[in-house]
Parts: C-alpha cells; structure tokens; sequence
C-alpha cells in the first residue's frame, strides 16, 4: 500500500569501522560459523526466474480483497508453502469494505463536462483489458453523498495548505476541495477539507508528482499518462487502522461489530481520485488568486485557487458489504525456544493487479519460505519459531494484519520477538526502519549481502551513498557512528499493528531510489508488462530482498542472546528530544516575530491592493514547558543501555538465555495501554504515524503533536507518559544487565 | 533593456531610527528649509496624465534604433524639453547595428516544422499589428551562420549547467544548444555554448519563466502568450558595451572604425530568440536522460537532454550596417558651481512599441524636465549644472550612454559629480542599486518619498516589506544599522559606462515588485494597450519615480557639501571581502571533499547502470590565498571614512565648498586604467558585471573572479590591486577630512 517513493530511508553518518572478526552478535564464535554457513547455503537458493514466475501467477488477474483471484492467490500461496514443507493454513477474517456502486462527476459551471472515470485498456499490456475484474477507480471508506458546489483549489490538502488559504482569503466552507496527490497521505486530505467545512473532495494526480514532470509515460515509459488514477483507502488510520466495525478487536464471526453509524474511521464528506484529465476542466475554471509557486502543478496553465466558477457535482455510492480476508500464516516450528516467535510479511492483496505494489515484495517472500524449506530438508533447524505471512486486506486498511495480530494479541504479547515486513520492491539502494533497538542488527546484516548492481555490500553503497548526499555537519557524524541511522515507522504498510499496538520490535524493509517508483501506484497499469519493463526487471533486487529478509529471520531465530542492542536507540532518542525542543523553540520565536510584524505594519506595508492578502492576527505565544522528565529518562537509558552493552559484551557466550525473555519485552516497554491523545489503539510512546500526515512519522508522538497543535497541559502529561516509558526500558535494561551478570 | 523582474533591490538591515531634527545632509539649518520647499513644490508637479500621455505618444509606433519613429521620437522630446525652457540638443552617433535579411529555422528530424518566428498581431491590442514597422525577433549582434546539427537541451545555457551536462554525458560540440531564457543574461547562453563546441544555439522563452506558469496570458492577463518571444541583444557586453566598432572612443564621424572581422563582441557562432512553441517540436523530440528537477520547465512533457533525434537547421543573414543614434541631452547651467555636474539618464529607444521598457522610465524623466522647468520659472537656480540625457540605442548594447560618455569622457573625469539611471518602471517597492558613498543620501530620499498605495513614506514601505522577508539572522542586523543597504550595480543598462569605466557615482533607481514583471518583454505586446491594463496602470508609481529622482537631482545639485557618506561603503566593502573569503574557502573544501568521495568509490556506489552518470575527477586542491593587503587596506578605508565623517559632523555647515572637489574625485579611485584581466574597458575594481553573468554584479571583480575561474596568480595580482584601489580612496578621504578641519 505505501507509496513505492515515499519508502523507508537509512540516514548514514558512520565512519568505516575496520571489519571486526566475523562473529555474530548474540552469537558464540562457533554457532556464528555454523549460522554463516546456513546463510551462505540461503542466499544462494532464490531463484531470478521463479520470482518473475510468482510475480506472473500473482499478479495475472485483479485480486481485490472480496474478489476471485484475492482468495485464488491465497490458495496457491497456501499450497505452494506446503509444498516447501512448511506448516501452512489460511485463517480467515470478515471485514467491512465498501466498493462502488454509483460513481459520477460532473462540471456544471462555466463548461459541461462529464468525467470519464475510467483508465483506458492499452493494447500492448495484456492485463490492462481486465475490465470485468477491475476494481474501478474509488477512494474505499468515502461515505457516500451527492454533493454540488463551487471549485477550491488546496494544494496537497495539507493543515498547512489552509493557512496558506486563510492568507488569500479564500474558504472551502460548502466547496469541493480539489487537493493533488502527493507530500501527504491521501486520507489526510479529506479529513482537513472536511475539518474546514468543505463538502466534497476530489484528489487528482497531478503529472508534477508522477507525470510526465517526472519522465515519460506509460506505455513509452513508466509515468503516469494522462488519464491513469491513484485509487487507495481514505480510511482516517490515524485514528486506528483495520476492520472499521472491530475497532481493538479481530473480526472473527463471534467479535460485536460497530453498526456503520458509530464507526469514526469513514470520511465524513464524499470523496474520489481522479485522473489529471478529469480535473483539467475544473482546474482550467477557476479565478481568485494565482496560487503560491510551491503550489503550481505541471498542467499547461496558471494554477488558480477559486472558488469556481467551476462547479461540480459529484455523486458517491457504496456497496456497504463485509467482505472475507484470507491471511496466509506458515509456521516452521523452534526446535529449542518454541515460544519465541520471530514473524515475517507482507502482503498479497492489490488494488488491481499490483505487480509492484505487493508481489514485487510476496514474490521474494515466497522465495524466502521455499529457500527454509530447503534448508530444513538439509537438516537445519531453526532455535525460535518462525512465522511466514501474506496478508491480505492491506490495502483497504492494513485489515489482514491488524485483524490477525488483535485475535492473536495476547499469544503475540508474550512471544513475539520481531516482526519483519516487505511491501513493493524496487531497484537501487537498501532501506530500512523500525525500532532502533535493531539498528545495529540491521547493520551487520547489510554488511552479508550484495548489491547485485555493484557488487559491493549492500551496507557499503548505501554508506557512500547516503555520504554524497550529506551536508557537511551530517557527514562529521559519519566518523563517530558505527551504524547507518534507519529512520522511525510511520504507518502505510503492515507493521503498524505489531509496532504501534502490541509493541512488538519491527522492521520494515526493501530496495528502491533507481526504479521509477510510484509512477503506477494504485493503477491498472501496475501490471507485469510495466514492471518487468521498468522496475527490477531482472529481479535481480527481488533476489536480494529475499535473500536479506531471510537471513534476518534465520539470524534472530538461532541468536543465543537475540541482538538487540540499545545504545543506539539511547542515543537516537536524545536526537528526538533536541528536535522536539527545536520545534518549541521555533514555534516561539515565530509566534513573537509575527506578533511583533503585526505591531510594527509590516503586512500594511506589503498590502498590494490589486492582490487580496490578509494579514495574519497576533497569537498567543507559547508557555515554556518543563522537558527535564524526558531528559532524565534519556539520560537514563543512555546510562541503562550502556550498562546493558557493557554486561553483555563482558558475558560473551556465556550469558544465560534466560535474559531473551526480558529482551523481547523491551519494545513494550514503550506502550501506554491509554494509547495517545484521541487515539487510544496507538499505545507506542516513541513511535506513530502524524495525526495530520497519515503515512509520516512522529516520534515521541504524544510530546511533539501536542507541541505542533498547540495544546501545552496535554503536552506536560504526555511528557510525563513519554519519560515514565524511557524509565521502564532502562529498569528492564539494568534487569537484564544483572541477570546477564553486571552489577 | 534589462528585465523588470531583474531589478535592482535593497536589502533593508536597518532599524528605525528616530526622525532626526530633518536637516539636509551637506545643507545648513536654513538652505535646507529653503531646500525642502522648492523639492515640495517640484514634488506637486508631476501629473498622472501627463505620464499617460507622453507614454501614449512615445510608444505609438515601434521606434528602434534607424527606424523614423526613434528619430521622430528624439526629436519630439528635444522639442518638449526646449518648451519647458531646457536648453536642449541632439546628439547623434553612428553605430554599428545589425538588423536580420533572412530568418529561418527548420525542424529537419524526426519531424518536419517550420518555425513561425512571428508574433501575432491581436485585434484587442491596437498596436501589435504595425508588422511593417516592427523589427523582427531577432538576437542583436549574432553573426551570420547557417548550421545544421543535432538539438541538446542546455537549461539556461550558464556555465554549471555545462557542467551538469558532464555529468549527464552529454556534449554540444557539433550541436544546436536550446537554452531557456532566464537566471543569467541571455548574451551569456551562445557566449558559453560556442565555449562548448556548440554550432549555433537558439533560446526560447519556456512558460514557467514568464508564461502561463506564472499567470494569465496576455491579453487576458501579462503573461507571454505561446507565440511570444524576447527579442535582444547578444554583443559581448561583459568584454565591452557600445558601439562594437569603437572601443573606449566616442563613434563620432571620425572615430576610427573596427572591421567587423576585428570585433570581439559579436557572438562566435549563430543565434536566434524563439517562442515556446517554436522551440516544442524540438523539446518534444529529444532523447536521452530525463534532466535533472531543476532544468524542467512548465511545458507539458518530461524534458530529455538530447542530443537529438531533433535535428534543426539555423540560418541567419544580418545588415551588417551602421544606423544613426539620437542622444536627446538638455542641460540647466549651475549658477554656482556650473563646472559640477549631476546627470539624470533613461533611454527612449525600444526593440518594439517598449511601453514599459523603456517609455514607462523615460515618461516620468520628462514630467521631471517639465517640473525643473516650472521651478526655474518660479526662481529657482540650482547651484550645479543639471544635465537631463534620454539616450538612444540603449537596447542593442547600451549604444547612446556608451557613445556619448566615451565621447565625454574627459569632462565627465573632471565635472561628473553623480549620474541618476532609471529604465522601465513598476509598481510596489523602490529599489535602487549603485554606488555605496550614496547609499545614505539615497536613503533620506527615500523618507520624503510617499508610495501613492500605502501612504508610507517609500523607506518605511521597503524597509518593513524586506523585514518581513528577511532571515532571523538579517532580521538582527536592522537594529544595529540606519541605512537600508542598495545593491551594487552590474550591468543592463544605461549607468554601465559611468560606474565601470568612467567611475562616475552612480544610481539605477525604480518602483516594482507588484506588477507583472517581464511578461512582454522586448515583445511586440510591450505596449500601451499591455502597460495600461497590467502594469502601473494609473500611474502613480510613475508619479513618484519623477518625484523620487527630481528631488535627487535638486538635493545634489543644492547641497554645500555633496552628501556622500563613506561609512557604509567601507561597511560594505568588509562584507564583500567577508564574501570572497567563503567563496575562496567553499571551493577548497568542496573540492577537498569532492576528491575524497572519488577516493571512497562514492561515485562506483550511486552508479545506476539504467541511467548514464559520469563521475567528476579529482582536481587539484585550491591553495590558500594572501588576503592581507585586501583587509588591510578595507580597515585603512574604515579608519579614513570615521575620521573624514567626524570631520564632516564636526564642521557642520562649516566646511569648506572646496572639499567637494575632492568628493566628486572619490569613485574614480577605484578605477584601474589597466581595467579588469581580458577586459580593459571595465576599469572599476570593485563594481562590474560577471563575466559569465553578463547583467548580475561581481563586487571586487578582478578578486572574485580570478578565484571562481580558479586563476590563483591573477588572483593575488587583482587583490593587490583592489587594495590599491581601497588604499586611494581612504587617503582622499584622509585629505578631504584635513581640508575640512579634521587632523
């Protein structure tokens, strides 16, 4: 579901260590020789052409949750995993998920025009012409509604966007906001559209974001033509993600299901993409202002804001059916530690055929699964459990997971150790975020693959990589940080149940930044024809994300001591709190300069009459808050985590096993069971996807929205919440350091 | 000539200091009282219609240089000029001024086009139909040429981007090079092109510099409409303005005359302006990468670099004649001091109708020539010779101010006190660049100015418009300093020869900032239809451009001690220094940097192996530089400008008359006869324009460019010479602040 474009990012700013002897972390110096040798026999087992082969099979036909092909898929992956020798079942799920049944627009006013809706079939792609499959072209968990009013052009749809409005003057309050894909998660724009009182909202892709702007289109090159349309879920995720009706619950047959009226996850105006061709009439119509230039697209034309005379009318109805999920959970059993589940997946599910967006991320899955399979003919045997799924529902609202992990809650609670996610692979360089507790982890296991474009480690490229694009004072970092950074989760993929809601360390992990990324994302055209034209076409990366994701699995599931590490986490978590001050600090000294502009005239002085600007309003400046609870907890897990570190290196391989029950608790550690503010699924104190940005990350997430939105006794609680989890991780960190053999 | 979005700016630092009692600077008590009513007298003068009318007359017909409407035009102001009771006269040159036979531009492959190279006439605008007056669009001085190659895209055609185009692995050697107009002046796109091989180069005005990307198109709003294009001039003004014939002489019947095969401002290879949709067939037929973000413009398609498929055939044939300039000066004798002279300038000739460039300036020089005409009737005697010049031949190289000046030059060395510029006027903000010594006078006139929108005086105006915009570092550095700063001047119009090779004080001065800018520029629809529906359409801003600069003119001309102030030139000259230092050690550590990336394999680890990347080279590291003799001699002018000022203070209305003839000697200090490395005519060594910039300024010049173009010995040659210079001026200033009564 996420946006192949907006994936993770590892930020480097680490100096080349000389290369330690090979010994695993967690690792005696002898099983770290027999883990290597286990690897190494892996990651010469997936196969280039058997992942072009699942990508055929998966992606031959649309495969919706609800359709034909969605539980056709879910059956061979089930049968294929068994083929491998692999212990697999499919668990289904009933969920909630609209699908169109009426779907209108058109342009009343100062033209008519009629939208077409409708991506054409093209003859050269063979999948193209599915048409009696193919979901059409809708944003999932709109309301329904008829609505006609006047035309507002607002940008990406962002809090931002309207303030700039605010200064034209210009109000959505009974318009339809017509906002463009891009910058923030498409279900943040009609929540603020609607937060402004606006009526309807159409999201259009503009070819600035994945157009032609960007190089050619389809089928010349990979970008988005003219009449192709994003489709995605609108669901307000933010607030919680999964079956709407089952809210903190899976959606098993027995679970009491929310009627649609008290469901909080719906839009609350309707709302649907289009295509750039469908908005140019509307576009083309608008007066008022020319827009801001950060604002202008790439169409032919002066970007106008409104409102109108463009008129529309846009009219939306839903089937309102439940629909079945069928998740496809394998399980190779641990041979020592049974209860100490190391779980890995990704999705199954498309918008249409999706061959990027997901089975260039379950292709390599499966290949994952077959190569364990090999191996356990070959007499390997895994120490912890090790869990494979492919998820379905991801894309109407990560249901598949998040149904699956809340059924599983309690059992997840108590042995989950890690979870690993894929979703579309590219091309290029290797991205990973996730719990920084895995940072170090994430490095040694970049540092045993290979870029299969240049041969180097796959830790290397990105290293040097990251190194070009760095400022000078990033680059000053790289000689004092072993470890590449990889960035926090936000949300946009099936993670977020494991790390927001049950506190289970994740990762979420692939290849991309030389593929043409999103230029098909959510569209018939992401088909085989076009990745295998323009994406990893030799697969080549998909070779390379199985081979990586699987020895991740195999390397946390045989670790004597699993390879947390916390002193990374320690440190990054200062970095966060030095941010979060900035933006107090910010927030102040802009409040005060525009105070004190309002007082001084300056915006009397900038008035051009023939341009309508109002001036902003003097505004209360913000309190100074008292951050010294968070910065004694940090201080306290830097001192904790390096206790921790210390113990565990003087134990060597003689630290007891028994210190791997604590290590897995410690990502709960960071939940609060009240959850954030207004968002009580949202139990993680460090990490959550923004309020307003849907997909992007906020960490200390309850400190730094109360900051942003302005409400200061909230942000004093949460202060208090977000240093009480930094002081329960360091607790457990000097317990396990004891326990270890330390002081 | 030069572009109104390319005005002159001034960047306000400044606090507001409380009104001092309001006397003159260089006035006593008394003659400032007496001064301050006839400038408020002279201030009422000035009508709206008037500026509307002389507009309307000057720019009825097109009027270039040789055409009869130019003539008719010189010879209408001289006529008004002699009715406001001005001894005025026409002075006539003749120039060089090549004028296009044969035209054409043919698209060969992969498709056939013939490029229109006409603008069209529109029926609502009653003046773009004159086709038989009209000059064609043409680039002024491109040689003759017929070439037939291969297209590339080259952005703006400046010299990074060449270097991109490296990077790209791209070469022009053979090609057309196809620049945008934009960001550097448009002499340096083929100067450049044919320094890479290029054959022939064509620009063309994409729509996102000054078309539908930045508002509506004309006639329904400013912008340039598809068939637009720029006419201009591409002599090699960075080596020398003027008549390319005649370097450093006056092009007077007898002046020895260059043979065309002996000129070294023509350009080396063929050039032609074409509108956007004239350059499309070839943008569209480009292969090769997608270029970089930066180099996209608003056309609806992904921008290739070429070279071809799109193969062109260019053919140019010039006129190669000599036409006659009419220079209108009129003159008001000093009745004290008429050896002491201020000179006022604006050109009349246009490439078309030039409503905005230049009548907009040259309406409002002439409703000040009527005003100091009604003053003269009334009593008033200024007390030095004012000198009103409405020069010819600016457009094609600055021909009339160029000519007339050489042909002076030794009178002006000995009588020009200060020389006031303006050109095609706005509306907004005032704006003035020029020499430092001035900056403060320029700033007190700017109080006793009132913008006709806000009623602000225009100081308060600009300096809290530039608040509002300025970072929080320069928002610090208001308080400490009273004078807003003034730009320096580079070069694109018409006070080029007074500062750079004369060393003339001088002052480019206008209103704008909330008009449409250069949507026609250098068009047929520059005009009186256009001006008066977009631009400054009642106006009022060009009513206070003939207040601001007629009472500059008085004040100069009455005041007992010229009002220069050094302080904020050598407060300047420090930054300036302070600048080229960063440049200086910005380059070595980029390269220091750019040299251990290439060490590292940065480069082997972002090769893509779809996309063609050239790696960069090592280069040899830039050696450290003898600054001393520069800040030394910057220190020496901060001691001789505090104790000349302290002097000045001490004597108040005291100080000897005498004195301003070592005041009006001050800019010539900075003037090197051996003029600039490659370029004698540009004898200023801390004003010229950029050699690679054509328009944009290069303050210390010899210094700063030695370093950018990383000619280390030229560079320690040029800093000894810079602090010579400095050296000079602070020992006049030393002799000025002892004949006034300092010690």
């Amino acid at each position: 579901m996420r946006h192949a474009l907006a994936t993770l990012c590892v930020f480097a700013f680490v100096t080349q260590a000389a290369d330690p002897p090979h010994t695993l972390r967690g690792y005696s110096q002898q099983t770290s020789a027999t883990e290597l040798q286990w690897e190494q026999k892996f990651k010469a087992i997936p196969e280039e052409d058997r992942l072009r082969e699942n990508m055929r099979r998966l992606s031959a036909r649309p495969h919706h949750v609800g359709s034909p092909y969605d539980k056709d898929n879910a059956e061979w992956i089930a049968a294929q995993l068994k083929s491998f020798g692999l212990d697999a079942q499919i668990e289904t799920f009933d969920t909630l998920f609209p699908t169109p049944k009426e779907r209108a627009l058109e342009v009343l006013e100062p033209v008519k025009y009629v939208a077409k809706l409708e991506e054409p079939a093209l003859a050269i792609d063979p999948t193209s012409n599915q048409k009696s499959e193919q979901l059409p072209t809708y944003n999932a968990y709109s309301i329904d509604g008829d609505v006609t009013a006047p035309v507002v052009y607002v940008n990406y749809g962002s809090p931002d966007d309207y303030k700039e409005l605010e200064r034209m003057g210009v109000s959505v309050q009974g318009a339809i906001a017509l906002a463009r894909y891009g910058q923030t998660w498409r279900g943040i724009k009609p929540k603020v559209a609607a937060e402004h009182g606006a009526v309807g909202c159409l999201i259009y892709s503009d070819p600035h974001e994945d157009g032609y702007f960007n190089g050619d289109v389809y089928p010349k090159g990979p970008m988005r033509p003219p009449f192709g349309v994003q489709r995605g879920s609108v669901m307000d995720m933010p607030l919680y993600p999964g079956d709407p009706a089952t809210p903190g619950i899976g959606a098993t047959p027995g679970a009491k299901k929310l009627p649609l009226n008290e469901i909080t996850t719906l839009t609350k105006i309707p709302v649907m993409p289009i295509s750039y061709e469908d908005a140019e009439p509307m576009l083309k119509n608008l007066d008022g202002e020319l827009v801001p230039a950060a604002w202008r697209g790439s169409l032919p034309m002066p970007y106008h804001v409104g409102p109108g005379p463009a008129k529309a009318h846009l009219h939306l109805k839903f089937n309102w059916d439940r629909k079945p999920l069928y998740d496809v959970i394998a399980k190779i059993p641990g041979s020592k530690y049974p209860d100490e589940w190391i779980i890995r997946g990704n999705h199954h599910d498309a918008w249409v055929n999706g061959a990027g967006d997901p089975v260039s991320g379950a292709s390599p899955e499966m290949e994952e699964a077959r190569a364990l399979g090999e191996l356990l003919k070959q007499g390997w045997k895994p120490d912890r459990t090790i869990i494979y799924c492919f998820w379905d529902g991801e894309e109407p609202g990560l249901l598949g997971s998040t149904e699956w992990a809340e059924t599983h809650a309690a059992e997840l609670t108590e042995h989950a150790v890690a979870y690993i996610n894929s979703d579309g692979n590219g091309r290029g360089f290797f991205r990973a975020g996730g719990s920084h507790s895995l940072e170090d982890f994430v490095n040694g296991i970049m540092k045993d693959v290979e870029d299969p474009e240049t041969k180097m480690t796959a830790w290397k490229r990105v290293r040097l990589a990251d190194m070009a694009r760095a400022t000078p004072a990033q680059r000053a970092e790289f000689k004092s940080r072993p470890d590449l950074r990889i960035s926090a989760l936000g949300s946009g993929s099936d993670y977020t149940v494991f790390t927001d809601h049950l506190g289970v360390a994740s990762l979420n992990i692939g290849f991309g930044g030389e593929d043409a990324g999103g230029g098909q994302y959510h569209s018939i055209y992401d088909d085989f024809y076009w990745y295998t034209h323009f994406e990893d076409t030799d697969f080549a990366y998909g070779r390379a994300l199985a081979q990586t994701a699987g020895i991740m699995m195999m390397r946390l599931a045989d670790a004597q001591i699993l390879p947390f590490k916390f002193t990374n986490f320690a440190d990054t978590i200062h970095t966060y709190i030095a941010e979060i001050k900035e933006l107090d600090n910010g927030q102040r000294a802009r409040t005060k300069e525009i105070n004190s502009q309002v007082e001084e005239g300056v915006f009397d002085a900038m008035q051009n009459p023939k341009k309508k600007m109002v001036p902003p309003s003097k505004e209360p400046v913000p309190p100074y808050l008292n951050f010294a609870p968070l910065d004694n907890a940090a201080d306290e897990l830097t001192r904790a985590s390096d206790a921790y570190e210390k113990a565990f290196l003087a134990a060597g391989s003689n630290a007891p096993a028994a210190v791997n029950a604590k290590l897995i608790k410690s990502e709960r550690m960071l939940l609060n069971p009240a959850g954030l503010p207004n968002r009580p699924w949202f139990e993680n104190l460090i990490y959550a996807p923004g309020f307003y940005t849907g997909y992007g990350v906020k960490t200390i997430p309850g400190v730094r929205e109360s900051i942003e939105q302005k409400r200061w006794t909230e942000a004093d609680v949460q202060i208090a919440h977000a240093a009480a989890a930094l002081q329960k991780e360091a607790d457990l960190l000097d317990e396990a350091a004891k326990q270890i053999g330390g002081h």
